[in-house]
């Protein structure tokens, strides 16, 4: 069984980029601790910043039936990007929602999220602990 | 450790009410089979359908530290209750709010929390296993 | 066959509150009118100012095939309750939603109801004779 | 004692047009129905696709003492016509709203009257058994 | 020189329609008082409560230049009618919007016009005298 | 195979009002090059500055089969008719949208239809030449 | 008798300021004029481009029964100052509300007066006539 | 004479609530000042987090003319009850509404007051004070 | 110890304006009372229709320690100036907002205040005796 | 002559996609029958899910005089993009808008358009017809 | 050559008023440094709390080509004041506004601004620079 | 000292693309004029139409403390970008948004900046200058 975990805009940056809401770890170190936790299950990691990279990722993974599902943290594009929706919407993957930090305590622009509705979940606010949930859940299905 | 999970409105119908949105599963059998996996915890459960039954059960548990957390479902009252918001900023405990259903695939009086922007996290659309993730979570602190 | 009628919050003042707007009639001869003119049907009523009593109050009637439905003015909750509404689409019996005064044309707030929607009808403006409309309809059915 | 019923635009296509929503009876067969049970009251009907119609019809018998009042489905018109509800505010008779679906569990613009304000009452949903509840509010007064 | 005076739905009933807002007087005593003071112009009027009818009427005038001008009180339909703006759009001559009451004093819906902008003036609020003086104001040209 | 092209309120003018907009030709001149073009079809044309009118024709046509569809310039009403939205949805046959302007280049309260949520499709901003491709298109059905 | 004319704010630069959409003549001229024509009114004039100013204004007069009423262009001000329309409600006399060009037909937030709904009449769009007219008006009463 | 206040939800928590916010005074101390201040009224105190019985606790108090008032401090359910502000226009008594902080600085949730309209008047921000000033207010009439 | 009283646009008019919304006392009479209960304090006053004076004055007391509190009443430039907001913020002095009337049950566009954020406090709808209750505040400091 | 069809994001899908919403056929299969149908155009064919590389492909064509036009399906980015319709305005050929689906029947999202305005016309809702209505309307020119 | 720098409302308390926001600089020394700097440019200063002030300075210096222009920082105005926007359209020096903060990363109230639309350019967030940086472009012109 | 200039989406057709906006300049004449008067300052240029572009090449300079800053004009990603404003806010270096056209006399869409509220300052309406001014304002810090 193999998962992606899709990572968006400025996600590269993470454990250099405002600590204060991010935090100090970096997704390398997450991936390690994933890869260990959950050894019988194949991880990729994929990240860009761009809008379009995104959508052909999903793209080629989407219709592969050796996937569990998709863990994706789209950024600033889960609040602007209808075409990534889209590409959720035009997939047979089950596309689980994450963020790090809680979006909902933040500006009212990150409030609104244009996937929520076309993913199968959402988990938001606990940290790199978000991406372990997600695995945890299409684990479990 | 303990942990309180609180279901708000309606929810003392699971398995009963519109089971193409809740399931057919139980919150009693959902609440066994948590408690056999987190043996280690001790999981107590509260229902209301009156919104200040809500407050006065998270004033009591607030401030004692033997608790690891809520894990709240506040049904309808997560899209009106300012009240119970100032409940969860009030007190000490982290709150983690849930969702059986994807909030966001739904009705847009749904896309709106009141409560998310004091709770720790947000955890919707996997089913009864969103109670699980909660847990999961906050055992993982 | 039984009917309930349920009114919701100030609505134990009929008679007393802003006369102006609701009549001089108590809600007690409304009942006895009623109880004379359907004489073969059970009117049971229920008062209450909280929310959380009166979905209380639905779930225990709510799978109960000997009501025809139920009648419910749920006062100012009209415009504020989606735990209501909710209780009204869990349950298996019909409700008609009416109200003692025209609500459009008083202020905005009231112009809004959270229930329409899952009722299976509104009937409003015909002071108390608003009640008996509704007990008309339910026994047509 | 004298009642109108003034259907509005499309209310020609009873029985014909989308049955899902609006059932297979026609207002011929209502009317019949209302004409037996009501049969000391002289029930006319009026329908017209053109607004200005309606209002002519309004004005008609809006000063005539001998009509207990007018019976009104507006169709789409009850959303968009500012001037039919001035024509009810203009006429000295009590004139009741009324829909056969429940026009707040459809389309948002659906959800908004112009002309509730100025009528007596509003019925709605009880298919063509809104018409009957109707005619009982106004021959009971 | 000719003017048109055109008066829109439910302003056939002036005098009769809610005096309070409208006044006493009819229409018929206004133009015999206009046609008496402006004897040198020859004062058409035309009354309809069809949206269609007001379109064809200033169609049949908007070209012919022995005209001044349309005095126009479009009613309820100055808030509605798309097709009156276009209508006086298309055509050559000058439009004047005048109402009897001071709209903007009324409810919001009527503090909107639709047809203001492409009129050449409003006059509000002067009762019957409104129109006197988009006569003034035509024949001032 | 027979096509009804309607026009709304206004199109009358045509070749006459704002050429800016809507250039210089005429409808008539329009409606030879099509029926010369589409000899095999029966192409009847239908305008009328009435809202109901509108409606009455659509009800005419809108259960024969021997139609492929109606071709709709609904003018103004395009933005405020509900009613004709409601036509259009009650009857059998394809209704095609066309606007011989780009609607969207204009003022903003042209960028909404009523209407084109009920009909098979849009065609807008090719002038006279729209008319041509909703006939085309209904002809290659 | 007398009436009290008062520009608002930039009206001092009348016949020098955009004249495509204020005309080339300036308030001397119409004063001029108008005193003329109405030689038993003395017409006092008074401009200020300070908000404050008009208030004070308004007060002076506002209780003295030798004044038939006040007319106002308000410039800006008319869409901003909720204080001039405070003085307007506040004092005993007649105020109309000109404006020069068609506010309406200029941009948004032009459309919306703050004062209209305080002043005894509306006239827009006569270019300088606009204050005849209003005279005309306040004359007549 | 007796004056009651009523706390609403989480006032139970002053003095171990956000006392940023709040402060770290409790409502038993305050309670003491003020009947030391006030030795010849009749201080009563209630608190609930159930909207509906603060409703029962007005419609008990609302028609006794010992008390000269009710001082309120609705906390959150000031922005959320419409069923509370009903309470308060349906009984005899003046209402005062109080909050500790100055709820205009904070979260634009709480800038709105569903209560104000029908109180007598509203003081807020001056920490425990806002109650004896009520009082001062209640006692002055 | 001193306290400055500002009033703002209309409010010179007290006893004279609107007695239905202000009552018949004027300021005078509400300042010798004042001056006589607060004997110990030097109670200064200013009135002014002009914004901007206000700003002046808040500016020369600002920064001077010698004051307690400024109690500003800006009637309508409540609503509307940021600039009287900003003056409040930059100066030392504590300022709190009152209110004659309760604003918020009368027309919307009272229902927000631009400068309650930057206020010490909010005292609205006692008539004249708000003043008091404002001085009493600042007094107990 | 040549003509250039651009598909924007997820439109490399066609026949695997959604096939309720978008149909069976590939777009290959209907770019031939295009091209055989109007063999004397050169069509040529694009697809992107990257914004900026639509953007780039519109500046490359955009000032060749040897194109008709271009047929542009921008999928999501018709709702997001303002920088698809700036290059559309900076670019000298004409560019038809088009959509597979009947856009204004689907979710609200997708009723507003950001490159309308700056297209030349817009079709939808004709299925893969779509792109032969806008060949065949740029053909015509 | 001439600048008018003219400073609106609170902004004479530079150096003094929340130097968090905008320093401890005061405007003296600005315009010492840029007397300096632009030795060949006579730069004129004025600072007023009016609204109705800077109207009038704006008149003063509006048509007299000896200046380059004027840079404007209209504080609060800047959000309030069509009045402001009038008198810079109305007259023929171009105007630059300058803010010393950031307005963008303040509250929502300082996101808007009346007057850029009619200014020729913005400049802001540079502290006192930038007064300079609007002087330096009117000196490029 | 190294400033790297950002050109957004269409800014490769400057001096081609819509003059009347933009002028007739090209960006290489501007480069070319600003590296001469800033000599001492390595100018590097990067223009794309790609949000992820520039998202990558800001990452690439923001951590390098070599540069003084960015000079950013994201054209149409201005209004639309949150992941171009993220990237900003987690780069050390300080960015200048700048624009060429003054956006705030354009349409409404280009009103709102995404960006401003996290870069340094901005720049608008100079036309070509604007670059100038903001290598002015980094040079100067």
């Amino acid at each position: 069984m193999k998962i992606l975990i899709i990572n968006g805009p400025n996600l590269n940056l993470l454990g250099r980029r405002e600590p204060g809401i991010y935090g100090n770890n970096t997704m390398a170190s997450c991936l390690d601790a994933l890869r260990q936790q959950y050894s019988n299950i194949e991880i990729e990691y994929f990240q860009s910043n761009h809008e379009g990279a995104i959508i052909d990722r999903l793209h080629e993974v989407g219709f592969d039936e050796s996937y569990a599902g998709v863990v994706l943290n789209a950024g600033a594009y889960t609040h602007t990007s209808l075409a990534i929706a889209d590409a959720i919407a035009a997939i047979n993957l089950s596309v689980i929602e994450v963020h790090i930090s809680n979006v909902h305590a933040r500006e009212a622009v990150r409030h609104h999220s244009m996937i929520s509705g076309v993913c199968k979940g959402v988990i938001a606010g606990f940290g790199l602990d978000s991406y372990r949930l997600a695995v945890e859940a299409l684990s479990a299905k």
